[in-house]
């Protein structure tokens, strides 16, 4: 092996020879492979964020308000909104991104000597935020069909006492919500050993009718932590705004962790002015939720199978070759992805036009 | 001791009974007390944020550009024509405030196992960045009058031989820079451990004229970093943009570490447009050192000593009772630092009105 330049530094023994992480990005008609929302933001938003950015320009000079107090309230009132829990800005904490979020969370309640516990095949980035704060990662097993049961998780957890257990709910890469009943029994174990509870909800917007948010079960959980994101339905990806809402003790831990002032006046600006839109950029997410399900009811018309879906997104199985299938879209214009489950590929629900194009292209390709 | 609701949480051990990091903000006529640029944002820079940001919203519901790619070509042409170094946009790191690019530098270089060694007095978050990421913290002497001499620092490192060495240049708070010789000394005893030599530069733009910049010894020493922000100079304190420029293997490595889309497209975009305007914002710099100068040669004939200063801040001694002049200045609407130095206080140059308004203050609390 020939020494790069980089094996010359000091650099910790344990990041030698890795790489970073990044899904590849490719720039096609159709980019259905990280989640985004494709439709492109309102002009009424675009117009609100600049005015607030604007605003909070004129004193960029000055630190930024420490303690983020007006986006703090405003992510209270719409998360009660959207939730039907009530909850007050004290019980939330953001941070650039959930992968921040989530950094402040392991600091606090992993770190070195401790233990994190997810369940593959799920968000690929949570071995990474272990590993970033020096934390040992245990992953858990699921039963068929990549599904959970209360017996099975409360099992795992009391097997291995983790210090933080994620759930990531509805799932990534495979899409489905749990019951309340999985987190219940997750949230009991936990009781036994120095374990956090998190319910990673960073999909919850796009859930099916009837399905409750962990969100309404933070009244006397403490140790219950519930994430969201902007990054999906809000669609602002581009605007890495990250929340999570938990009892008021959580988030003051979470202060200790933090460097101060992570959160810049123009984030808390734009976010706030995306939180001010909120009506109209979850009509969006009704109209993603129809395509959702017009892939969710064509699929097994092709002879496919979708799993249940509770995102913007949907996982699904039945292919020969997944690879082939899908640099067949790739050369369409369609960039899906391939998680790496034989078989099965994940597609993100675009717009009426890309999804019929993505449905399109898959038929011709099954038709072959 | 009552047990609070934090304390019923399984927090980690070392953070138990901590408190969260923060300057008090008062709001008060001169905040003069956190070393911001108290100029307001030029209108045409707040012009050019606000487009920047309005066209990048545009597309926020896409992930932005993870490699930040614009700007860190901008930051790089900047640096090379403020130092004289010639850099590349290959060698140029950014983060969420230079806090984020300090946590960044210790988790691929400290971590757990690892020491970080910086000289008080100095800025009071090494410590506390080196507890964010589970690190030991040497605390490294100075000689008489705060000053560090090549000798002593090279033999302090030989004998620790911590993973990061921080030298705070100009330092805060005693506002001075170290020559060159210094950093080189520091540099070849690091030579001796696996020791990465970190510069920071929070306020190297108002360095006096003949203080050359660290990044001028860049060339040939893959193990010196050299931080900078754009919340000082160029007025950005509520943007959070700091940054850095080493050996591109350096940039390589925070990549393994840096969780993925950590600066947001709004971010990027304002500091792309603070960076457009560098030219306007500079001329702010130097009315601010003149204010500075102004300060410095005030001082000494209210039998006050202030210490050199190379950065936007005097620091000074010779009070009876440093909080007692503390209080007498804020009672005037005046807010300066007083940073737990015997005598001392700290003060950041302002406009020519609020420098006055300071100098009056002291001097009626002096003839009182």
């Amino acid at each position: 092996m020939t020494q790069t330049p980089l094996d010359r530094l000091p650099l910790r023994p344990e990041l030698k020879g890795q790489q970073p992480y990044g899904a590849p990005q490719l720039n096609v008609p159709a980019m259905l492979n990280v989640n985004e929302t494709t439709y492109p933001v309102p002009a009424d938003v675009v117009d609100a964020i600049a005015k607030e950015v604007r605003a909070a320009a004129e004193t960029l000079n000055r630190y930024p308000d420490r303690e983020f107090t007006v986006l703090r309230t405003k992510l209270a009132e719409y998360l009660s909104v959207e939730s039907g829990a009530a909850l007050i800005a004290e019980q939330i904490w953001a941070g650039n991104g959930s992968n921040e979020v989530m950094q402040h969370i392991l600091q606090a309640f992993a770190g070195p000597g401790r233990s994190v516990m997810s369940f593959p095949p799920t968000y690929s980035m949570y071995p990474l935020y272990a590993r970033g704060v020096y934390s040992s990662y245990i992953a858990g097993t699921r039963g068929p069909g990549f599904s959970q049961t209360p017996q099975d998780v409360a099992a795992q957890i009391r097997q291995h006492r983790p210090h933080v257990v994620i759930l990531c709910s509805p799932n990534n890469p495979t899409g489905t919500a749990l019951s309340l009943e999985v987190v219940e029994a997750a949230y009991q174990a936990a009781q036994e050993s120095e374990t956090m509870v998190i319910v990673d909800e960073a999909y919850g917007e796009f859930r099916q009718p009837g399905t409750p948010s962990a969100l309404t079960m933070l009244e006397g959980r403490p140790r219950l932590i519930v994430t969201r994101t902007m990054s999906k339905a809000f669609a602002l990806a581009g605007g890495r705004l990250g929340y999570l809402a938990a009892a008021p003790e959580v988030t003051d831990a979470l202060r200790l962790v933090r460097l101060p002032y992570h959160l810049s006046a123009v984030t808390q600006a734009a976010a706030c002015a995306a939180l001010d839109h909120a009506e109209h950029l979850m009509a969006n997410v009704e109209r993603i939720k129809g395509q959702r399900d017009r892939i969710l009811n064509e699929l097994p018309q092709m002879g496919l199978t979708p799993y249940p879906s509770d995102a913007n997104f949907v996982f699904f199985g039945g292919l020969e070759d997944a690879h082939q299938a899908w640099q067949h879209l790739l050369d369409d214009g369609i960039l899906i992805r391939d998680v790496g489950i034989e078989g099965h590929l994940r597609v993100t629900a675009g717009t009426e036009a890309e999804t019929t194009d993505f449905l399109n292209s898959l038929r011709n390709y099954l038709n072959r």
